[in-house]
């Protein structure tokens, strides 16, 4: 830390629900910061946590699904991804449901490769993302009314291509995909 | 693309602001997927666009920042990092602005890294990352009443320890991290 000091937590000081629904949760805040200042108005959105997952098929193939997105209104390629579920019972219990359900892919060896936070100022979740290595196509799509994607297979090599040329544009899904990159072209195991 | 078919986009049916406030802007939508159907309640957040900076002194020291952050209740290491204002001429002069504003640092040669979106389903914005390589202490510290940050100087291999060790948690900052580091490491020019 050579010798400079850390900044100490903020209070809470009043806190309310500003709104409540199922894709909007907001507390309105008024926080006290350790030098005196009152913050009189500050929102924290509440979001389940994030899952996302770099799955490789057997043959070395990379799943990736490809869908638009409302909030840049843009049609994104990106890693399989979702939420954590209640009824599912661990983080990565809720990597493998997503998985199969938007891509009918399960099975092969699974690890944690990271975990971040997609908006540590105003969210209160976490995003984490796994490797499933040689996973297999066992079922079909089962897609929620809301969700409309395609899966597309690419090598390694176009992976890279594409997230260099900035097509997967979502940080929650660059930031492992570099890491795994970083990672695997210096052959270390990701 | 291997054949198979892209999503298209949806249309916005209906759209009215539910909060218009200087950190919270939130639009509630009616939309019209291409398969018919209509996701009658979808939450859009705006958000000015986002700057941070991966700022390397002449002596080779990366410079970090370490704030609270109430959303995870979390004192974070952090690239420096700010929003961009409507008086910046560009990007590029937003993100040269909160570093000389948060660290005292400036001038050095700065080039564009990444560009990635922090939440692409329901917010409208993007987070651009820069490097600026060389730059030199020429000021001091100038925060706003809102901010409480501390500013650390490190060499690469600790910022490379601590990004594994999954304490740069952003994920606006963990993906250009990891791109430096995936780009630096093999001697290609990042």
């Amino acid at each position: 830390m050579k010798n400079v000091l850390s900044p100490l937590p903020w209070k809470v000081i009043e806190s309310e629900y500003l709104h409540n629904r199922p894709w909007l949760t907001v507390r309105r805040e008024k926080l006290l910061m350790p030098n005196g200042n009152i913050v009189p108005e500050y929102y924290v959105l509440e979001y389940p946590n994030w899952v996302n997952i770099i799955a490789i098929t057997k043959e070395g193939q990379f799943i990736l699904v490809q869908q638009y997105r409302p909030g840049i209104r843009e049609i994104c390629f990106e890693l399989c991804a979702g939420v954590c579920e209640s009824e599912d019972t661990s983080v990565l219990a809720s990597a493998q449901r997503e998985l199969l359900e938007e891509t009918g892919y399960s099975g092969g060896v699974w690890t944690e490769l990271m975990r971040v936070a997609p908006n540590a100022s105003a969210a209160n979740n976490y995003s984490w993302c796994f490797i499933a290595r040689d996973v297999e196509k066992t079922g079909d799509q089962a897609l929620e009314a809301s969700e409309d994607l395609t899966v597309h297979l690419f090598s390694y090599d176009e992976v890279k291509e594409l997230l260099a040329g900035g097509q997967i544009i979502q940080a929650t899904m660059a930031a492992p995909l570099w890491k795994y990159i970083a990672l695997h072209d210096k052959q270390m195991t990701p």
